[in-house]
């Protein structure tokens, strides 16, 4: 007999099949008639598959009509059509049970929990339809960025975690050792790093950024996609101190290129996310956000806005709006600037680009006016920036002489300058953070709640 | 005009096109005929494409004719066919210089580096041949691990990085800290882990494994494939501080199942890098292994040995070969006896099962006869070991004996014994080491050489 998932024996096709199907009551309702509807689910898709298991199964009375939410099954039997809302359902020939689950002491019983409540619950809450729908849809995510990269002919790299570069100045950085510290060794009064696990003091990573340089300098077209951490002792509904990142970097790209790549990345997820998870966007859709479906609908099929920073500081300047911090050249976007173009203004994603020279690090390459850099932020209705990039700075005297503008030692670069000393080439590229696309694609409107096990402060569960 | 990547350009297919190629020079020969060879490589294969440079171009003798190893070109040309053994070569209507590299200075010179000085320049190394080929190789291992695993509609899980458990017991591990070491706040004469920032001693995973169960017991199917970290002080050829497993982890799976996943794995991994690098093998097969790429056709083609630990036990006290380390039923094998039963016994894969209790950690599934547990080792010819799995103990009362038999506090783990309580089910899973996987494949004898930047003892440059 042929294990099928859930997903397969609920396609008409499986119809006349024997099916072999494992998985989880979700719950069980008897009828008159004498036999149960059993509701079934494994993961492999959001809908349940409905199972009648009749009262003539030798098991009926004994487990049967005890079985609830959370309880594993093996069920055999025949596919057949069903007159309900779906297309299939099984008749069962045999029900085994594997594990029951207390309904007087199982956390996840019918009634609903807060999304609050779940967190508590992580190794729980996937079993729930609002965590297995994330997760699907993280899953087919992550899934298209790497089909697309990939496609596209990009090479994925792994950039490393653990850094001795305390000096990426993107964020505030975990310290990582091996060191005791009940007994921490001591050289002229201070912490001897030397006898630490690298020999040196090293940090989490906040960005694979100039790692992926080196490789598109080489290698022409990379990616990364992995964790990046964060110490900032942020409690909010967007921030992280672990999350997923992917970092494309390419060479010869110009920022036109890069906006190009960036949009139609983006569009891509979301046209994956609505054509490969329909029942769990359906879901979302009528639980979390009404607009969610057609709001990416909408982003597929549009050409994204591209405004300079300068241009979108006028239109902030004029619109007559009353912003908690005012507008003018010069200043860093705040989060109401940047919903206000995109919510309001402009009504579509917007990427803004040319940011002021002040406001930006050391690589961004320095457009012919001097006064601003070849950056980008891609911004998403509601959830803000989505994505962060730029074209970097190829000419070694203008990099050298930007790290003196902010103050860092071209010595602890060398590597990074030799890239420009050697065969250096134009190149640009960005930064995606997982989650916050995952929460666009979902509707989620906390970050805790589209990855796994979240890392807050205060908080590493699980 | 298209912009074509240096492996289209090669094709024949492109004959006739005009094309915009752009990389980095390998080589340049200078005709007597009054022009010149170019070598032109961009990442996307292994070999270059050979550009034909004209005396009658404008920069001929004041850039053509300086250009050598390194240097960043863009070619305008049409694609010919070729006389030599390539397929093509572009005639060149225009060649732009972007980048020098002074010959005087760059490390890559023609001449071969050995493999540990090409560690000290990681931030070159991609340039040349090996690493290029390995970069190729290891993205497409990772390509054929999520195609794999999506193909056969398992989820895509990220198992968190930073963990507050430091009872997983598989290995030393690294402390993450915010607290300044220089002035680390003091209670009771101990430092106070409450003012650190999860509020709590954290450290780095090293398996993603009890995460990966809290799924698999709610979506049937799952996987992870992250960074993963050892802070053993082992300055071998074969481990490294930080390194990238995939862990799979399947409801409803016992060890049979769990070996067929492994094998049906491991032969996709292979095949796929056969036929997809070709290009990449051969260059493997040539300068490091002469009998890479048949041991791999014949490893995909053969059925893998099942051999209980028992067994295996009974044939190495048997051989007449002569140990280091002696043999008898408990010891846990070393090196040389895995060798000797992939390389000399069976001349194929292993997969050892059903290990003495004593040796394996308490979550693995005691079998009947009281002694052994459904461990499953991966053993291949060179590398070893790399895959080590296990069917999982779903008996709530069981994994709480053998949590008190190994010291550990059921407390602790009070969620991992919540997946037993409710709805447990049967399952299994195992890990592969990425590093290994691509050693094996492409026969580079140190695991340092097919990571981007290694991280290992006093070692974490880049």
């Amino acid at each position: 007999m042929e294990r099928l998932s859930v997903r397969q024996a609920r396609q008409k096709e499986a119809i006349g099949q024997q099916a072999f199907v494992q998985g989880w009551i979700r719950t069980r309702r008897d009828s008159k008639g004498g036999f149960s509807f059993l509701e079934v689910n494994d993961g492999s898709s959001f809908g349940n598959l409905q199972v009648i298991a009749e009262a003539a199964l030798p098991n009926y009375e004994t487990e049967v009509k005890h079985l609830g939410a959370g309880c594993s099954v093996s069920i055999e039997g025949e596919v057949k059509a069903s007159g309900g809302k779906q297309a299939t359902e099984v008749l069962a020939s045999k029900v085994t049970v594997h594990g029951w689950a207390d309904p007087e002491t199982y956390p996840l019983q019918k009634k609903q929990h807060s999304l609050e409540k779940l967190r508590e619950w992580a190794h729980l809450r996937p079993r729930t339809n609002t965590f297995g729908a994330v997760t699907r849809v993280r899953n087919c995510v992550c899934r298209s960025i790497h089909n697309f990269y990939q496609e596209e002919g990009f090479l994925y790299i792994h950039s490393p975690i653990i850094t001795a570069s305390d000096c990426e100045g993107a964020g505030a950085m975990f310290r990582v050792t091996t060191l005791d510290l009940e007994k921490l060794p001591l050289k002229d009064g201070k912490v001897d790093a030397t006898q630490d696990f690298f020999g040196r003091p090293s940090y989490l990573t906040v960005s694979g950024q100039l790692e992926a340089e080196i490789f598109a300098c080489a290698l022409g077209k990379v990616y990364t996609f992995g964790p990046t951490f964060r110490a900032e002792n942020s409690n909010t509904s967007r921030h992280l101190a672990e999350f997923w990142m992917v970092e494309p970097e390419v060479a010869f790209n110009d920022l036109n290129d890069n906006m190009s790549l960036a949009e139609r990345f983006l569009k891509r997820l979301f046209r994956d996310a609505l054509s490969q998870c329909d029942e769990d966007m359906k879901f979302f859709h009528e639980h979390y956000d009404k607009e969610i479906i057609s709001t990416l609908e909408q982003i597929v099929t549009k050409e994204f806005i591209r405004c300079p920073y300068t241009e979108a500081v006028s239109i902030l300047e004029q619109c007559g709006e009353k912003f908690e911090y005012p507008v003018s050249w010069g200043i860093d976007l705040q989060s109401e600037h940047e919903r206000y173009l995109t919510e309001k203004h402009f009504k579509s994603p917007v990427i803004l680009f040319d940011y002021p020279r002040s406001l930006k690090p050391f690589y961004m390459r320095v457009n012919d006016d001097g006064r601003t850099v070849r950056a980008m932020d891609v911004l998403v209705p509601k959830v803000g920036e989505i994505i962060g990039g730029s074209q970097r700075e190829e000419r070694l005297d203008v990099l050298t002489q930007r790290m003196a503008e902010q103050h860092l030692r071209a010595e602890d670069y060398w590597w990074y300058c030799d890239l420009r000393r050697y065969g250096t080439v134009p190149h640009a590229g960005f930064g995606l953070g997982l989650e916050r696309a995952v929460q666009f694609i979902t509707g989620m409107q906390n970050i805790r709640d589209v990855i796994p096990f979240p890392r807050t402060p205060g908080s590493a569960d699980f």
